[in-house]
């Protein structure tokens, strides 16, 4: 294993130390805990948004904290949940009185750590707490770590949409709604031209060949669901797409934003060979492209490959994906 | 070879195309070549500040199109560069009407092609044209691509400080003067735990073992000067950094702005990690940090590894570098 860093068990904390001097004007760490805020936590008379999860998806989740999308984001250790009590200690620090929504990706740990998180802070105070889980992968009904299909790179959809509407002044009620609304209409699927390696394990989590690709990978290092010969990014493409479009199910003269996302390894160069396709494939289905997006948003450590994502849009969720965000790792202009 | 291409000698078009879908709001092509511009250039009553070289390194220099940065970047074939046509095209496109200043990094085939491509555009047009040549990388004095110091990551700081220059009004000659200040306060150097594969090529462009890394490559898949043992995050910093400020010879008190840059398969985690050790390692030397660039800004393809660069500041510069920039790969607030 060759990584960029320490000892194996540090990584985390490291990390987070890392992003809050590379970021003191967007982040501060919760003292004790794995937990980073936005640096003007909790604001007043908004809705909280958090969300969390396992390390190893940087800049997921604390690279989105920021004006117009999170306020907290609890990072476990690599691919693990946070912690209840972590959590409860993010969601206590993101109450401005308005109450808190939490985003979480669809896995059995996560959900159960929030779900517990959120009724032992309901029960502690008088705030309002509520969730929603992204389930936007589709590529695999069910998966070894999860009930239903699993939460990816269609979560940072909810996180704009959501923490745009908190920012406007929406209330909890108003909040969850959209983001629901989101997750219904967001779909994604992925492929891995490499495994990755975890730092504690320091082997790659599965085996592929110099000649092989998996098709349908989560981000957590599983397989995906076909293992085929490499085949050129525009079949790649094709694939991916197709997938995310039945399940949406989209007329000719939808309206859509795509998101063409690294897993950790891939250059942009190549992402952009992607987007290039896809945008062709959008352009011959007679489906409108209002935006694209091209970077790593919700990787998998080291592993090379991509996610494509796909949101259907109308008017309400265009003013909320158009409003400003200012974070480290996404900027939308006012 | 696994790579999200095509045909490896289609990459470079198919990238553009991708990034015009992406960003049309940002850059446009010029027809027949493979030169991107802002989309509206070029800008009346400012000087243009164009760049290019070869390909294999984005987001230079294509992301860094937009107000307050690059008029235009000449994209040549993957580590070649861009022919002197192709460049004298670009020069002519975004050319405003007070003279164009050309960023080069300091490869031979660069210099050259710039340097035939500004004589031609001074013969044909009554435009002043002149250029700066960036040579950041400190850890070797000459290589197989140049005499004297390679260009690598510092020239993002010099698009940046001269792009500001440009917007805010300043004349050909003091666009110049900053943009050569920025080149002498400069310095950067790069490790790399993996090789790199061109798509022409299809094999790693050195072979490394799985218990070495290389200190002090550049960004065409070069070797680095020293192979050594794997080391831990921190040493390696200790090692570039200290090479890194020791060319710049800083006193304590000295102000400085810092970029991790990953090369093209780093994860952020690990960015961020060193950035940690970076930033302990400054403060311990009494060097304060004005603002640090985590991300990946100047890449080589599929490599993991990062560089280290370090730019000693003045209100000058700081005015500059703290002057709003919107562009695909870099945005600095109002």
């Amino acid at each position: 294993m060759k990584k960029l860093i320490n000892e194996p068990g540090d990584v985390v904390d490291e990390m987070l130390d890392g992003m809050v001097m590379a970021h003191p004007e967007y982040v501060r760490r919760l003292e004790g805990t794995n937990v980073l805020t936005r640096a003007d936590a909790p604001v007043d008379g908004k809705v909280g948004i958090v969300s969390g999860g396992g390390s190893g998806h940087e800049p997921t989740h604390a690279g989105y904290l920021g004006a117009g999308m999170l306020d907290g984001a609890a990072a476990g250790e690599v691919f693990t949940s946070p912690t209840a009590d972590q959590l409860q200690g993010m969601i206590d620090a993101c109450d401005g009185g308005e109450g808190v929504l939490c985003v979480v990706k669809n896995y059995e740990g996560d959900v159960m750590n929030f779900e517990t998180a959120i009724e032992f802070a309901e029960m502690e105070g008088d705030t309002e707490i509520d969730h929603v889980v992204v389930d936007d992968d589709v590529a695999v009904e069910d998966s070894l770590y999860t009930s239903g299909r699993r939460g990816v790179c269609g979560t940072i959809l909810v996180h704009k949409v959501a923490g745009a509407a908190a920012a406007r002044g929406d209330d909890l009620a108003e909040v969850k709604r959209l983001a629901e609304k989101t997750v219904e209409r967001v779909a994604t699927m992925g492929t891995a031209l490499t495994s990755c390696t975890t730092p504690e394990k320091g082997e790659p989590t599965f085996d592929l060949d110099d000649d092989e690709i998996e098709l349908g990978i989560g981000i957590h290092g599983e397989p995906g669901v076909e293992r085929v010969d490499v085949m050129s990014a525009d079949a790649i493409t094709d694939h991916l797409t197709e997938r995310v479009l039945d399940d949406l199910a989209l007329e000719e003269g939808a309206e859509v934003m795509t998101i063409v996302n690294g897993m950790g390894a891939t250059p942009l160069m190549e992402l952009y060979v992607v987007n290039r396709r896809l945008q062709e494939l959008l352009s011959e289905r007679e489906i409108e492209v209002w935006d694209g997006w091209i970077s790593d948003y919700m990787t998998s450590l080291d592993m090379a490959g991509c996610s494509i994502t796909v949101l259907e849009l109308d008017a309400e969720f265009k003013e909320l994906l158009g409003a400003p965000a200012d974070t480290p790792a996404l900027t939308v202009r006012e």
